[in-house]
């Protein structure tokens, strides 16, 4: 029994560090080097070679190094086993600064004064109070629910959207298809926190867009591919969006020509609203192992059917 | 007895509104429409000329419009009677706003990224957590102690100075001289909401900037004449200082010549923090004319040797 490590994003030697406190004997192979492929029951994996996982005959259990799953799922040869993925407090707290810097600075209206210093126009304006200011929250799993209470506490007027309506105090929430259009006409900036899935990819598109107040900004932090690049962009250049902060893109890295990079309304960041660090991640990865030895209950394991 | 509305920033008509919805039957005086001087005895004021108000012989309240009122003190001719400012509670919330979000925009790396996106480069890197990115407050009144609040709140390690040290839970305080040099020693971000005395007359200087961790930020949204700005510029060419957002000048508007307007590490905003709003502020003032007429003792009256 041994375990496979395998992802081109994440530092092997700090998670054999980590994974060696729990189980100092474990036997750990890092990609390429696996041996003797009948031996791994366990894969930890994230950007790994597509079809890979499909080597093992043994494997019994992937866990995915990231919150999103999407781009396993899309590996035709992906496995039909028990797979995880990483729900750690510590990068739930990292996307909720994140969410709530992108979502502070539209409010805040930096994006002009920003354009303004550019102009070296001394040009005042007032902006509401956060109370009446809408932030809608596409996605209410750990981290949107996360998100939306802290943009409470900073006197957000909060509210929610998910597949299937989750409650959450002080928030008006929204569930399915026939909740969307309630809930987009009063989402001055938008947030996504979505699982990237069959039924969210390509979502922010322009029927999308032109539901939301005139003027609304949007913060993507969950998957490039739940954007059509084109609409956003079309979107920005009619002014129905006022501007987008965006973390994720598809492809990553955003290649070189791509328009986002030069659009005024755009702010770019190359995918850093919450990484991975496996001094806090590994724990949970840690109980996993524990519990599929032991035949338990995994925790936050993915219903492949839903895509996370 | 009447009142004189005298400010340049400020709008008469809405402030006479909310006035009279207390007061119907208030005997309002425009400047420069002052009508006979021996009938004022309140004042409203903000940006007004300096000396007029050593012209009403039964002045008795002046009232400032804003929260600061160190440019009414700088009046040699500023008459010897009562001095009240707004403490208002959507004041403070508003600076609050403001400052989480220079202070996320700095500890997000933001300034580095808008970088980065200009280059089209992309440029991973990771931050650490909001618990170990220290903020140091300069200034622990009521925009101090709540913008500290809600920054612990946020996740932020908080630390405060005052003139006296002031104790907030979870808060390490500091006092006077002898606090500064160990409170600067901690502060990765430094935000400034201290009161414009004599004492704190260019406070953000080349002495105080060396002391702060290398690569500290600076969030001023006190007032301009705080900053020494020539300090401030060798600070940030130097590195000791990473970035600053500056809402707040000396003189206002920052002059379309000056070196900020243009320094790749300065994000200038046109002292748009927290606006008075007559909508919210008119009840205090409201209220303290009440007082006034009552002789009973004023909310937030200003303390001349203090300065604040």
């Amino acid at each position: 029994m041994a375990l496979l490590f395998s992802s081109q994003a994440d530092d092997p030697v700090a998670w054999t560090a980590m994974l060696r406190t729990a189980y100092p004997d474990l036997d750990i192979r890092i990609w390429p080097e696996v041996g003797a492929v009948a031996d791994i029951d366990v894969a930890l994996v994230w950007k790994y070679p597509p079809g890979d996982l499909a080597r093992y005959p043994n494997l019994k259990l992937v866990c995915s190094l990231g919150a999103g799953v999407d781009h396993l799922l899309d590996d035709p040869k992906f496995p039909d086993v028990a797979l995880v993925r990483i729900v750690d407090p510590a990068m739930t707290a990292g996307m909720t600064e994140f969410v709530c810097a992108a979502v502070l600075r539209h409010h805040c209206q930096f994006p002009e004064f920003a354009q303004y210093q550019r102009e070296r126009r001394w040009m005042r304006q007032n902006r509401p109070p956060a109370r009446e200011r809408v932030v809608g929250i596409l996605g209410m799993g750990e981290l949107g629910r996360d998100a939306a209470t802290m943009l409470q506490a900073l006197g957000f007027t909060v509210i929610g959207w998910a597949r299937t309506e989750r409650k959450l105090a002080g928030v008006d929430t929204f569930g399915g298809a026939a909740g969307l259009p309630a809930f987009l006409a009063r989402a001055q900036i938008l947030v996504c926190l979505l699982p990237l899935t069959p039924a969210t990819r390509g979502i922010l598109n322009s029927a999308l867009f032109a539901q939301l107040p005139r003027g609304a900004a949007l913060v993507n932090v969950a998957r490039g591919a739940h954007v059509v690049d084109g609409d956003l962009l079309a979107a920005l250049d009619a002014g129905q969006l006022s501007g987008a902060t965006l973390d994720v893109f598809s492809p990553e890295p955003l290649p070189a020509g791509h328009p986002f990079w030069s659009h005024p309304k755009i702010f770019v960041t190359p995918h850093v609203a919450s990484l991975t660090n496996p001094r806090t991640a590994a724990a949970q990865i840690i109980e996993n192992i524990r519990r599929f030895r032991a035949g338990e209950k995994l925790l936050n394991q993915v219903d492949r059917a839903l895509g996370y």
